[in-house]
């Protein structure tokens, strides 16, 4: 297979010189011990199932720390610990949306509260409902147009991009800031489409943030329920009544889990991570139990292969990347206070798709010389280097001006189930997630022994 | 959203002529155009669920015939006709396999004939399985050793290629060849282990072939049940028991379905199809209800956009590709009698995934000239056309000196349902379907304006 797989590659290029055709070798040799040996998607297995989803602030959370620090223990690390973080608590409760037309009864719409909004304190809130299609047409409505009633946002989740991300991009604004828009116009409450690129009634949760203290409830609902809601309006008044019970509930002391393998020219580090908090729906399997074990298979894969690591490689398991990114922060602020130097890190927080590319958040030179090895990369499907930004818990150390990447996988399906109950075990292929950790180990062991 | 497109495509390349940021203009209006509009989707629902699987032969697939010229008809087909073709019929009928050690009791397992198997005739055929692991293994044995026995070819199917049609390509053999080996030696049934890239008890069917006229029965089963037969014949022996009731049942008359759009400039052809026939379990989603729909999506969007097609562009939904692919040689040999112009040919036959690719089996000088158009592709995640095969009911037509080509899919999840109960309408994600309309369509543009 060895040999196969490095002719396949080598037909292709143009001019081989040794040393890349010495790195091909060691490529196929990555790829094949993680596609026939690699532990991932059973690892997956027992986080989603076993586990299952893991908010920041939940007792299911502190068992996914014990157990991500079991199996970097397992996957060979010389060294393991917690790193202590506070967290914010966000608890969710029992929540239900009901809408009424005038000559109807309540029905009860399937909905997700948005994370870090406040309820309604387990009492009924009720009012109109009046819907806009856009920030610009909420921006033309007067306080007078919007007192007492429930603002829905019936933004729709762009179909035209190639990439989701950008989709989601373009509505993120809604989930974040409908509802202190709304209460500064006096409404009651918000009610948003779900950022979601799929077809059907499945709410979408995720981070809300409050403008200010006028902190009213912001709710979420699946774009078929978010049309025929539309569809209602179109002809008559309708009525909403929410009742929940969400809120922040302070603070607690946790920790984002890290183990290593020491370097063995020097101690400098090559960071390897995802985020094992996840939403407290589904089980967090795309987002992002699918980077932390990708991240473990990279240090597994390094051991089991006896790859020399000059610089020390690290896999940091962030804490609360949904819902307040302390975890990254928190490793920011502590690289920065040990003065530790810190060569290259990289993020997978896009899902465990097959991957098609490595987006490079670092000055032009470097990005210049990763995309120079961009010919090793091809057979393995990896083509794509223009993107040019990183994992969300790699900006504290980003701006610290340590050159930065994450994952791209094929991103089709992530907005399907992001953030809801869709978000399991059974959605995630095992090939395609094995084909991230691949491509994550080919590029760390590059950086490892050419940085 | 246009602009928005354009913008990002011409960003990517360093010189932009005027005709290439025309063409870009226009690739982009395809893509708006079928991943806001596109039926292709909503059409796969109604013939998986509304037909559901269809093999040639079946009556199912005869509605199948019906469904796909109404559909070529509303799509805005100018002509639409069936071409008739004579198909081998072969019926599954109700089929059992037991296994037994010798303390225990029978045991049944999930398994399925081969396609174009011969049965036991609904009697209980039964003997001792003898395993092999490779062709190797089972050439050093001798007749005596197969002599009554059931052969059981237990052939991994390789996780190591990067592309999972070369671990397919790869065990092929055992599928068809298996049961001609194991007659040859005297043995009274074969069972080989399924063709599939997941680890699971699913067996997965597929076209076998008699070398001669010794026709014993074949059958499949799926790789966990194969790992766990391999088990259990380390220690002990193991009697096999199998019941069938299938066979080939003569020939049947029936159908290609053909829709065009007449070419304006002149009538020489590009074809674009997939095959409408599938095998008797599951839906046929993947295989090959995405290339029928697929196909249809690029008339309907030549006809939406009102794009001026210079040639005829006609859609083959094939029949018989599983068991036989009499359509695509009849398909053949009708346009060599006819001596009508063929300019180019593609097949949608890998799955409805994000397409990656486009394969091309033709001259170097086209095949170049196709290459040159790449960086129009790009962003839609079409990179790769190294390959150089087109899909298998256009080997007549590219016998004939046309240049053929197929689409090219993410391979990571098809054989882990291929030929299977799993290949449902359910496995198949709506954005990842249409933007294999969307590569195919913009491919075509170019060669209907360039060639």
């Amino acid at each position: 297979m060895k040999n196969i797989l490095s002719t396949i590659l080598l037909a292709g290029s143009i001019a081989v010189s040794a040393q890349a055709k010495k790195d091909s070798i060691q490529f196929a040799k990555i790829s094949t011990e993680i596609l026939n040996k690699g532990k991932s998607y059973t690892e997956l297995r027992e986080l989603t199932k076993n586990i299952g989803h893991r908010l920041s602030g939940s007792e299911s959370y502190e068992k996914a720390v014990q157990w991500s620090a079991q199996k970097l223990r397992e996957a060979g690390a010389d060294k393991v610990w917690l790193q202590e973080v506070m967290i914010p608590v966000w608890v969710r409760g029992k929540e239900s949306l009901y809408i009424k037309t005038a000559k109807g009864n309540w029905k009860s719409l399937k909905m997700l509260s948005l994370g870090n909004s406040e309820g309604t304190g387990g009492k009924d809130v009720s009012g109109e409902i009046i819907m806009v299609r856009s920030m610009d047409e909420y921006e033309k409505l007067s306080p007078e147009q919007v007192k007492d009633k429930i603002v829905f946002f019936n933004y729709p989740f762009s179909q035209s991009y190639i990439e989701t991300f950008l989709g989601y991009s373009d509505a993120a604004k809604y989930r974040t800031t409908a509802a202190s828009l709304t209460a500064k116009k006096g409404g009651k409450f918000t009610i948003i489409r779900s950022l979601s690129s799929a077809f059907d009634d499945v709410p979408h949760t995720g981070a809300m943030r409050y403008a200010d203290e006028q902190k009213i409830p912001a709710v979420a609902i699946g774009s078929t329920t978010a049309d025929e809601l539309a569809e209602l309006l179109q002809s008559q008044k309708v009525t909403a009544k929410l009742n929940s019970n969400c809120g922040m509930k302070g603070e607690r002391r946790s920790h984002s889990v890290i183990g290593e393998i020491t370097g063995k020219k020097d101690q400098s580090v090559i960071v390897v991570g995802g985020h094992l908090d996840s939403w407290d729906v589904g089980e967090g399997a795309h987002d992002d139990g699918a980077g932390i074990v990708q991240s473990i298979e990279v240090l597994r894969t390094f051991k089991n292969l006896e790859i020399r690591n000059n610089h020390t490689i690290r896999v940091v398991c962030f804490a609360n990347e949904e819902n307040g990114v302390r975890g990254g922060v928190q490793y920011g602020k502590i690289a920065k206070e040990s003065n530790e130097k810190h060569l290259f890190a990289i993020e997978s927080d896009a899902g465990g798709f097959t991957p098609r590319g490595i987006s490079l958040d670092m000055d032009p030179e470097k990005r210049k010389q990763i995309q120079s090895w961009s010919e090793l990369f091809l057979p393995y499907g990896i083509y794509d280097f223009k993107n040019t930004y990183s994992g969300t818990d790699l900006y504290p150390l980003h701006d610290m001006g340590i050159p930065a990447a994450e994952l791209v996988p094929d991103s089709q399906r992530y907005f399907d189930i992001h953030h809801t109950e869709e978000d399991t075990f059974e959605k995630v292929n095992r090939r395609e997630l094995l084909l991230g950790a691949v491509a994550m180990t080919q590029l760390i062991y590059m950086i490892d022994k050419n940085w």
